[in-house]
């Protein structure tokens, strides 16, 4: 009976370009060392270890994100922004990145990381949550989310991370890493309803 | 009984992966703080918020370029010309918030960034034009743009914005974002002619 | 009888691909003006005159590449080769069209241009040639470029600008925009062709 | 009865949008010459030459990368994680590729370059071990791959080269090309598999 004018197929394919996109120049930060011997990376390493958590980061929103688009039934206007919201968002991790790269024990990049990435998670529950109004609150989609621990938690720990910048920034970076690695695993909670949304689709050939 | 050589699919996939990279290479015109405090942000916000308006302009035009490709029955040589027109106007917006997020308040910077957001707005313009040769003038097509009321306001409030860079720049500022907010929500127009192109689609699960 | 092992839509997908990313890069070399008047831009207008025609150049490359591999009724290891060699050669675009853009009048950096975009010509005639091997001498799609007076013509264009860039770059232009006219309107050829190919798809409407 | 949580094509898509901007962004290191005559580019011989090596390489990756995950009937999250892991090795092809560029005779940026071109191909046999989880033992999947000589002799080759470049990095270069060489044909374990598994498609058009 609802009507939702338009499909999530090109929105998964734009939002999967846009990811490609960050997750790929954040590459041009890490600027080749001045020295030519294996020792000069040595610098770079703080660079190459805050690229490699974003790199994780914006992996595991691409896969969150994926999962949680497939398991929705479509979207509606409210959504579409909700979405561009959260890409604005990821966006400026690559800026981030630079900062903290540069300056890895500096609290104030260290705090500019937190933040960026908790709008990050506070954009995606925004999304979570206008995709629930488009699915309704009885549709299996709504049951799927119900219990967002993780989601949560994780807005907990960034608060936590940028709180702790200000004393120490290993802190901080340690609940980083601490939430990338409860992220790693994907969102389970949208395989059963993904499965049975997709069941007569042919990629599945067992 | 008019043949059209191409579909409008990958001219979108094109479309979608040139705007993907038009609105996420703007990032990088963001340069990390010499600074390491959180103070030292401070004189990179008005580059920041300018970002942000460009980013939510390429938003409206992937938005509303999405819908309007998908309400038209094809494309021609021409109307894919005047994708690529379009595209051309859009891809000079990094190099437009460039200029202004450095020097927000410079009248020839402001100027330029109006300039650049009517050309976009006369070359989308020029698209539907084209688009409507291909639907023919009898067709749902032409009856959903009948009435481009917003389109022409927006042309008119360019060149507004682009006098007033001269004056005061604020009140061009406050011309693009009333631009912006105007054209937030999606092109409604559309919505019921996709819904009836595609209604035996399967991405309507209801 | 004869089996491909590959069929060209994530061909297309990925030329498609490198193709945006390429035609936007290439913006990242206008740098904003160090002035904030309009006239600042004065000294900027060869080199986005240079990215103008790039543009067009590396458009009209994406819309011939579109066709040709529509009408081709698929792809093998060498022509997934030689498809490679040609977006190797118009990934070398951008770094020419920088080299010009700043030296809109040098000898060398006209001639190189000119090579450049020989060196793209020769590239997707090598690709013709191997797609024409996977359709056949007798196919449909053999008869389509049967005569390639537009490309041999190019060939020959390319050439004399090269030569002319030592004598004048003024003539070296006006051929590199005679060729981009010549090419402007999409290769016609095989539009009967894609028409019968896709005769019973979804995208006629009509 | 083994059920997959999703199929293939949007872990495609992706990877080809991360591979098409790792391909381009590469040129973006590659600086127009100070100078403005053709004599002027010599000096930037190594770097392009470096960017071909690396462009040949990413294309090789693509290929396979294409050739292997058509083959498989599905991936989970393992494989999933193991694909972003070849992502983030292959995404610092640029850094390196950059470094060596400026310093090709240099020890330090080459076995650099070779550890970089190690750890994707370590990465490739990770994620080739995924699919095979997925895909089972007896699958028609392990029977391809079972046998991997090219695949085991990459990874002893590019220690060799990695060894070599602290003794003569002319060495190094050598077996850097050796190994393009070697895997310029495309990965035809897979083909017999893709054309069974994809029959009933509609791009063989004999």
């Amino acid at each position: 009976m609802t009507r939702f004018f338009t499909d999530t197929d090109r929105l998964e394919a734009f939002s999967d370009g846009v990811l490609a996109v960050i997750i790929t120049i954040m590459v041009l930060e890490l600027r080749p060392p001045q020295g030519t011997a294996l020792h000069d990376l040595l610098p770079e390493l703080p660079a190459i270890a805050t690229y490699a958590l974003s790199f994780v980061f914006i992996g595991i929103y691409w896969n969150n994100h994926h999962h949680m688009l497939r398991a929705s039934r479509g979207i509606d206007g409210r959504a579409m922004w909700a979405n561009l919201n959260l890409l604005f968002w990821l966006s400026l991790v690559p800026f981030a990145t630079a900062w903290l790269g540069r300056n890895p024990q500096a609290s104030g990049a260290t705090a500019f990381y937190g933040f960026v990435l908790l709008m990050c998670a506070i954009s995606y529950s925004i999304l979570q949550g206008a995709l629930l109004r488009v699915n309704g609150r009885d549709a299996p989609f709504a049951k799927a989310i119900s219990v967002d621990v993780k989601g949560l938690a994780s807005l907990a720990l960034y608060v936590a991370a940028i709180a702790a910048a200000f004393f120490s920034t290993f802190v901080s970076d340690a609940i980083f890493i601490i939430v990338a690695v409860m992220w790693f695993v994907p969102d389970r909670r949208f395989e059963p309803l993904i499965n049975r949304l997709h069941d007569n689709g042919n990629f599945d050939l067992s």
